[in-house]
Parts: C-alpha cells; structure tokens; sequence
C-alpha cells in the first residue's frame, strides 16, 4: 500500500512544541510535510491574506518531514501547501496542531488551527484539528500522542463525512487516566471580555482584551463537558454555516 | 418609544464609501454608533487580536453618528463596542457593512463583515451584514438602500431567531430592477486559488495569492442563484458549526 500523504500545520507557529508532537505521530503513519506559519496566529480564525503579499521558505528543523515556513495565516498555509507546494499530490489527511490551548466551544470561530482543518476540508480532504485544553508554555503532551495515532489512523482508513473537519480536543494531563473518547456537539459558550485600559509613555490610551470564559450549556452531550470530565472530545464542524431552522421564521414572518 | 441603539461596523475601514451609506439608513431608524477599523480587514475572518493592544480613538466623521475608529478586526470592534464603548446600553441591532465585495456562499467563512454580525449574533443582539456583489471602488450602492432599511426594520421589529446572524448580499447595479428578495441557503462553492510568484529587487521570492471562485451547485435556493438571478439574498447563518449529521458515523465506524 501506497505510503499516506499527511499535511501539518498550526496556528502556533513552526517552532512550537505541539507541532513537533504531531509531526512525531504523523511520521508513523505517513509522507509528513509541513507547512506552518513562521509567527504565532492565535485567534486568526478563518482570516486570509489579501491585498498583502505572502513568503514561504523550506526550514530543516524536522528530521521525519519536509518543512515550510509561510508568513501567512494557518488557512493560508493549508492553501499555498495545496496549490504550490504539494502542486499535482493531493493530501490523504491534513492535521492541524497540536494546540497550545482549547479550542472548544466558541472558540473554534476564533481558532486558527481549526480554520486550516476547515480549509483542508473545504478541499475535500479528511482534515482533524488537535488542540491541547493546557495554556502552560511547558504542558505535558505525553497523554494525547496515542489517542491522535488513533484518530487520524481511522480518519485514513475510514474516511471523515464530506463538508466536514473534526476539532478534537485533550484535558490537560491529570493524575488520572483519560476516560476515553466522546464524539459531541459544541458547547453553547462565550468568552465574556473585559478591556483592560491603560497609557504608553506618550499618554495615549490602548487597550488589552482579556477574557472570561462563560459555559451556558447544562448538557453532557457537549465539548465543555468532555473536557471536563477527562475525555478526549471529537466535535465534527461544518463550513456551511446556513441556519436552516431560520429560514421558515423569516419567509412567514417577515414583510420583505 | 424608545428609539432603538444601532451599532455599526464593517471590515473596509471606518472611511469606506460603504459603511457611510449604511450609517444614513441607520441613522432613519434609530440612534447610531459606530466602532469599526482604523484600516482595511477584508479577508479577516473570525480573527481577535490576542497577544497585541488596541488602540480606540473618536473620530467626528458623521453627521447622524458618534464613532470610533479602532485597530483591531471587526470581531474586535464588536467587543469593545459592547465591553467599553457601549458599556451599560445593550444595542438593539448590529449591522455591518456595506461590505465592497460579494460574501456569498463559501466567502462568509473569509469574511471580516459577516464575523462583526456573528459576534454579536453570539452576544444575544440581532445582527446583519451588508455586502454588495460588486468590487468596483465607484460602486453604485443607491439600489440597496431601501432594501436595507426595510430588513434592519424587520429585524427590529420581528427579531432574528436565537443564535442566528443574516448574510444579506445585494447584486450589482443593473439596468433591470432587483426581483425582490429570496431567504436562501448557503451555496456549495469555493474559491480555488492560484498563487503568483515573484521576486523582489533583492531576489527574494514572495507570492501574491489570487484566485477564482468556482460554484458547484446547481441548485436555485442559494445565494449564488439568487445573486445571478437578481434577487437580494439573505442567508441565516449559525456559529454553533457542530456537523450533527456526522456524529452518528464517527460512534459507529470508528475504533476508538
């Protein structure tokens, strides 16, 4: 059998560790290459670069894959790695990760990391972002390496419903064993900010966003409650944002 | 009664023709505020700044409107509108917009405009983004208008389901009349990009990224018809991305 393609990115930057964790696992099962920004893109969510120019350069910084660094956005890189750097090989499984940080809940909308999952799967190709729920620079990685092995294994052999990603998120390492895997729905959350306001040297007012995290959701069916309760959560995200239980409401209601 | 608090913002930048056009309808039906870009974010996404400060400044720009320039995305906008600028008024609707360009189908993922809606969407407020399917700088908005005051009168009078923001998209100006107004779905369409190389007077490679959009679907109950057709679109859209129809594949297929 023909060696899988696998495609890696993350919204981190190229020099994380959480990619390096995942180029690790990939190159078990795959070709590996990389593709990832060269500066962190945290909270990009689905931005790309237009009206800018984009550089990409290869960076030997991987002993079991081939690597580029790309100045852009994580779906940047899943697009330049399509259309230039991979050219006429189209990718078996694209992985995005592993995150430094949630991406449960809400916060998929703000995420880079899924928004190269998505990106991939707008392609039609099986795409899984990995995110690790763990903001410690020196988070303890070791309890997410077989379960991603896992995943993405089933993910090449059995393939991932067309139009849609997997965001797939960890507990941070705890004393006690991971309780297994639950495949759920997105938690009904919000970040709830607070603008923290403060002067430069020049007197001129800027601000800091910061933000408290607000769970809503009362279910056990969801991301927040997985996390929660020490299991891996899979939530199967879709690009078709259509709400279809709201167009009725306005053909009915709506004088237009 | 209470005349109802609109808040305005949009991702061309405070000074766009567009955003000008949409503050003059607003400015009919209720008391405007406006928190948008210091600076063009097209292409922006979902994307909030973390890691970086913002800064917010009052600019005397309208007539009918008290606004303030921010440089952060959209998504930013809406939150320090809500958390700082607004603080203890609750807007009764969000509109964005009048975006330069098309978000239809797949670009609502891309786009700066749509993600000011979602954000408030998310908050509880009704929301809406304006686009209009035409690139020209000299683009001639005046058949929008009425359009638009009649859906931001609805949305204040009838509401917008829960947890859903409106994808509004407008043809351009043609020598027919607008055929009236089709709640549709998102189409199934992408942009396939190509990516042009070049170098700089240092010889250094950089890329310009451009690409087509490419329409696979043959339905007519799609913003995309409806654009071709002449008709105003509007698209409900959600930011709760679970794939449910997924699920149930995952917990049988799959060996984990």
């Amino acid at each position: 059998m023909k060696k899988p393609l696998i495609l890696v990115s993350n919204d981190d930057g190229i020099t994380a560790r959480g990619i390096r964790q995942l180029v690790n696992v990939m190159s078990k099962l795959g070709e590996v290459v990389v593709v990832a920004p060269d500066s962190p893109q945290s909270g990009m969510g689905h931005a790309i670069t237009i009206g800018d120019t984009l550089r990409l350069s290869k960076v030997d910084i991987f002993e079991n894959a081939d690597a580029y660094k790309c100045s852009g956005t994580p779906a940047d890189c899943v697009k330049i790695a399509k259309h230039f750097v991979l050219k006429d090989r189209t990718p078996d499984l694209v992985v995005s990760g592993i995150n430094h940080g949630s991406n449960t809940s809400i916060s998929v909308l703000y995420s880079g990391t899924m928004s190269a999952a998505i990106e991939a799967a707008l392609e039609g190709t099986p795409a899984i972002g990995f995110s690790l729920c763990d903001y410690d620079p020196d988070a303890d990685f070791s309890h997410t390496l077989d379960y991603i092995e896992t995943i993405a294994t089933q993910a090449l052999e059995k393939g991932i419903t067309k139009g849609v990603a997997l965001n797939v998120n960890f507990p941070p390492k705890r004393n006690e064993e991971i309780q297994g895997v639950k495949v759920c729905r997105q938690a009904n959350a919000k970040w709830q900010e607070e603008f923290d306001q403060r002067f430069d040297p020049n007197g001129r007012r800027y601000f800091w966003m910061a933000g408290n995290f607000v769970n809503f959701d009362k279910g056990e069916d969801n991301d927040e409650w997985a996390i929660a309760n020490n299991f891996v959560s899979i939530v199967p995200v879709m690009y078709d944002l259509t709400a279809h239980h709201a167009i009725a409401s306005i053909n009915e209601d709506w004088d237009i």
